[in-house]
């Protein structure tokens, strides 16, 4: 199941950037959810190019629900959403026809599909398919919302630059889900933007890290070898484009900790348990323990850049020169935000309907 | 398939703590790999507590093949390991029968099972069962090696102290894996040893960070949504207890770079093709582009510390407090680190038998 | 992974039968397989009511191939064939909103789904849906085809009267591809449409057996244990609406032979190794063993009959009576050969991607 | 996943008939079930040879529980069970070492593992596997009763003899289940068992059919189309040695109905909804109406016979005759009858633990 995540709640993504549509499947989710168009094309809003910093192709992803929803609920059976590509222009990608793009797929790809691959704006690839991703995350987050589940992301990090942190988680997440740019200090996304600014005047990008809280997972959700909450998550979240780190918690700082720091000390008041820290992110033994579940994913600066670069003719194997003339975004990070949410959302579904039943989400258990 | 991963190769994990065997089930793996019983036995070696600062049970990890290896070959048919506990002391635990241990699944086990589970030392959670799953690894890592490929794990850090990076993968990997405590700088050894038996002294704990190099993956690995070579990797490497972080490449410091930087320009020699930089980590989009595979993976101290710590009890939830008397490491990376390429050896194994078919890890497709 | 099957190689269906468009993600398939768009629509003629004795439905099945074929080949990424539903007459069906329809899945799927499905026309559980199947399973037929391996379906019953059987096999198998009703003795065809038609005049439907042979699939595919060739095709084939039995060889015959008759004698010559009978069906210990593999598919009559039939309504679960005065088929076995052929092209894809590896059915291997 | 079956509830089988210990992982299955070694110990009796016409090995299953259970329930994490190979006689076989048997694996093994599989005794394919999978089945069957759901087979065919069918399921499942030779007519049993003798006279062997009623399963279990109920239990029954067929309901018979006849018409009374027939065998479109699931088994005749017979060497791949001189069944659907139960269970189980979660079967729902 190759383009296929989730076991009971599952997503299945196809399309390429310079086809006529782009789709992506939602299946297993529970029947009785429900489904709010406009709240899908707010999520396809932050996932879109933003500000003048940003790519000039506009895209605007007029989904079309064509099963699974009626009457304004899921179903039960599968969602399949189609997005089309409106504004597909080839010819700005043929002088690139066979030049590998340094820190793209391009080359792997080549390797793996023996030039049968549609290249055209990166194919299968590119980062159009997180569009109907966020279209059926926006439909997981609406189910985990009606459960008390809510997520929210913000850039912690850009151009080297930090956001605050978390400070309190539901006023935060509530914040950051009506932000274009997400982030909790004003003052940081200004130098943020600057800096991304910055860098597309030198023809170069930037990265950036992003931080995740989901508050309201039951605990008990995970399992302790191999189906971990952690493992599930960094599985999807690791097929982002882009991202190359994912981080629980204290995350790779607690390696620098002693036990007793990094012991998350259990209380209990009225029956309700509470970890007093919680750099474990919410996760012990690969399973929730209630608290907040925190992690952050590391998201590289754009691999396509203005600047002249060093590559390969994938066809003859001589070595080349490009120049990437397209419409590219100096920065991504920002936008990747509403995927992280949107496959946390997809996860977390297929996580508690596997535990709670097929029925759970839906409200009919 | 809950305590079980992968798909063509697949391996499954059963056993308790305190229970008279614990075990594993390797699936799928080719016929015709060879079996070298004392090759197990020196990984398993790699894993058992080393020195006096570790704990002082002693586990000899006298494994058994009870099936799916026929003189000296894999069958093809599914392998189990059975590892007896020979050394298990219920009664250090007793006291803490009912007192959730900080930084362990004590808890959100409970809210799990419902009480049903075994939590004599740790059951099912505890590290112990790494024990089969290094044995299946050290298979994994025979097959590997016959093809060409290689997987080196070294401590790059530990109780605040780096250790030197990689600098020819070949000679470091060959290295590192005649040593028992792996890292690449003597001296940084010694100083790593004496930051955790300084944690030993105060009854506190230390973590670290492992960084492994696998050299030989071909080209093409991987698929470019959800099943990309760096999500199921970390997929896997979550469920090594203690791991908190995974990243790839450059991983978290890819953040602070730019485009440029990032960015791993591509040069043909002779029709072969590198990357000049590999910050990357040997994936593009998911895909293994023929460079090093290079990950990093954040390893938390050891929850289970001497002093005094708060805490509930599980049964009755009043706050108490827990001191921990048993048998514990002050340290676990640089046990973890064969883990590591155990569960390294079992995901390629995986991705290069559905790539390739389930013929060529034995040598006969 | 509900409406998804296969693992290497897969197909995910979405779509109910009255909203705008039904459709299929055919995933993993290797890239390079030639993909002929007169083939698919042939294949999907042989899926429409036929002759005057069938539905007056028509369903022109203008299939759209948006992703996964580039320059008339698979890419190697998913395929998304979109079918839009063009003749939906709503209104038909008005009458039957809450009365369950006997022989069909409105109950069980009440009980299911809640009252959320949408159940005009059958929704998600109409044979409608069989169409991007047939469409997915014709792009799976020519990889087959492509490696010397062919699949051809017969009626070897229907109302009573039976089919001669298979002779010359490849000849046999090519015959029926170039028919509509598939049989091979046209006198007996010409009898079973006698049949169809009389039941038609008494507003029932009947059924029938179906009998398929593929032949030229390599000996050595299929698992002992669960993923038995038997295992993996059955599980597939009854997902075809109506198929209530599946048997291989000689089928429930064999429980009537004794095992001098039943076991298969093997012969060599030149060093290929041929089984003197086949009443196993090519498959021994669930691996195909170089013979033809050969089954047959119960197909049930008809549910929608024109007949007054007693039942209750959904939600308020009063029995009343049901009319159902709709356009539909006297029979579907004719119809369902080419879904059987379809879904056993796909279960082969699959089995042979795992057992070859990705590239196999291209020709890159 | 090669030896595993299940997604929430699996079951993996290990082992070869002539090394020390098979067994089975049993993995998913709710905390909290009770587990009765006894009512284990009673079905692995079904199971073993039964009477002066069976083979003479004696196998006296001594099982083992080495994980999952704790204090008499289950516990949630994996139950390994392991069962000793106590009588093994290796040089029965060694005269076929190179022999492939006729109607066995061996020629299609030979295939698939290229002479690397353990061939003694059948090696992984052995009918003795089914002896862990029994006593795995034995758990998921307890569970199962403990919530309503009952599981009865019996011989309704064997050496041209026919068993009564079904009249009063809650009580002839009850009669089933205290069998030996599983059938609902005594004097059939005697006609069967003398069938039975008469083969093994003539170093013959013969067949049969089970047929299975499931008594509770909740309406509403099952998916449209692939996990189909039907489609999911045809995939495991498959996996019994010498099952060729699975029908369900009217079965192969329903081909000759009519829908009038077919179509099972619904009645409610007191809000509970019947059908007045069970031709589809309780389930419709994939899913579960609610009424008794009723499925038959087609079993071949034991392929080991003491005839002379036809075959070839497997190394050589020269013609020659094989005498085989063990110890055989001459018929083994009788004692396959509590595999069929087993598998059925635990399919069941993890059906069951999709639909409603993972507590459902532990009564923590």
């Amino acid at each position: 199941m190759k383009n296929t995540f989730g076991s009971s709640v599952s997503v299945t993504l196809f399309g390429e950037s310079h086809r006529e549509t782009i789709g992506a499947v939602l299946d297993g989710l529970a029947p009785g959810v429900a489904v709010d168009e406009a709240f899908i094309a707010q999520k396809l809003t932050l996932r879109r190019p933003q500000g003048s910093f940003s790519t000039k192709r506009v895209e605007p992803d007029r989904f079309q629900i064509v099963s699974g929803v009626y009457r304004g609920r899921t179903t039960g059976t599968p969602i399949c959403i189609l997005i089309p590509n409106e504004n597909v222009k080839s010819n700005d990608y043929t002088r690139l026809q066979e030049l590998a793009r340094p820190g793209h797929a391009d080359y792997a790809a080549r390797m793996k599909y023996h030039g049968f691959e549609d290249r055209r704006g990166g194919g299968h690839f590119s980062g159009r398919l997180t569009a109907p991703l966020v279209a059926a995350g926006a439909i997981a987050i609406s189910a985990l919302q009606a459960k008390g589940i809510f997520i929210g992301t913000h850039v912690i990090k850009c151009g080297g630059i930090s956001d605050d942190g978390f400070v309190d988680l539901n006023e935060d997440i509530a914040h950051l889900n009506n932000q274009t740019f997400a982030v909790l200090n004003e003052t940081k996304k200004a130098e943020m933007i600057s800096a991304i600014e910055a860098a597309a005047e030198k023809k170069d990008s930037i990265g950036g890290v992003l931080e995740t809280a989901v508050t309201g997972v039951p605990a008990g959700v995970g399992e302790p070898w191999f189906d971990t909450l952690e493992g599930v998550l960094a599985h999807a979240l690791f097929s982002i484009p882009a991202v190359k780190g994912v981080e629980f918690g204290a995350g790779f700082a607690i390696a620098d900790m002693t036990g007793s720091e990094a012991n998350d000390a259990l209380r209990a008041e009225n029956g309700k348990v509470t970890a007093l820290t919680n750099h474990n992110g919410g996760i012990n033994g690969g399973i929730s323990n209630g608290m907040p579940v925190i992690f952050r994913c590391a998201v590289k600066p754009t691999p396509s850049i203005g600047n002249i670069q060093e590559t390969i003719d994938l066809a003859t194997k001589v070595n080349e020169e490009i120049e990437i003339v397209g419409r590219h975004d100096p920065a991504i990070v920002h936008r990747a935000r509403i995927v992280v949410d949107s496959v946390t959302a997809l996860v977390l579904c297929d996580q508690l309907a596997l535990r709670y039943g097929t029925d759970w989400l839906g409200g009919n258990a």
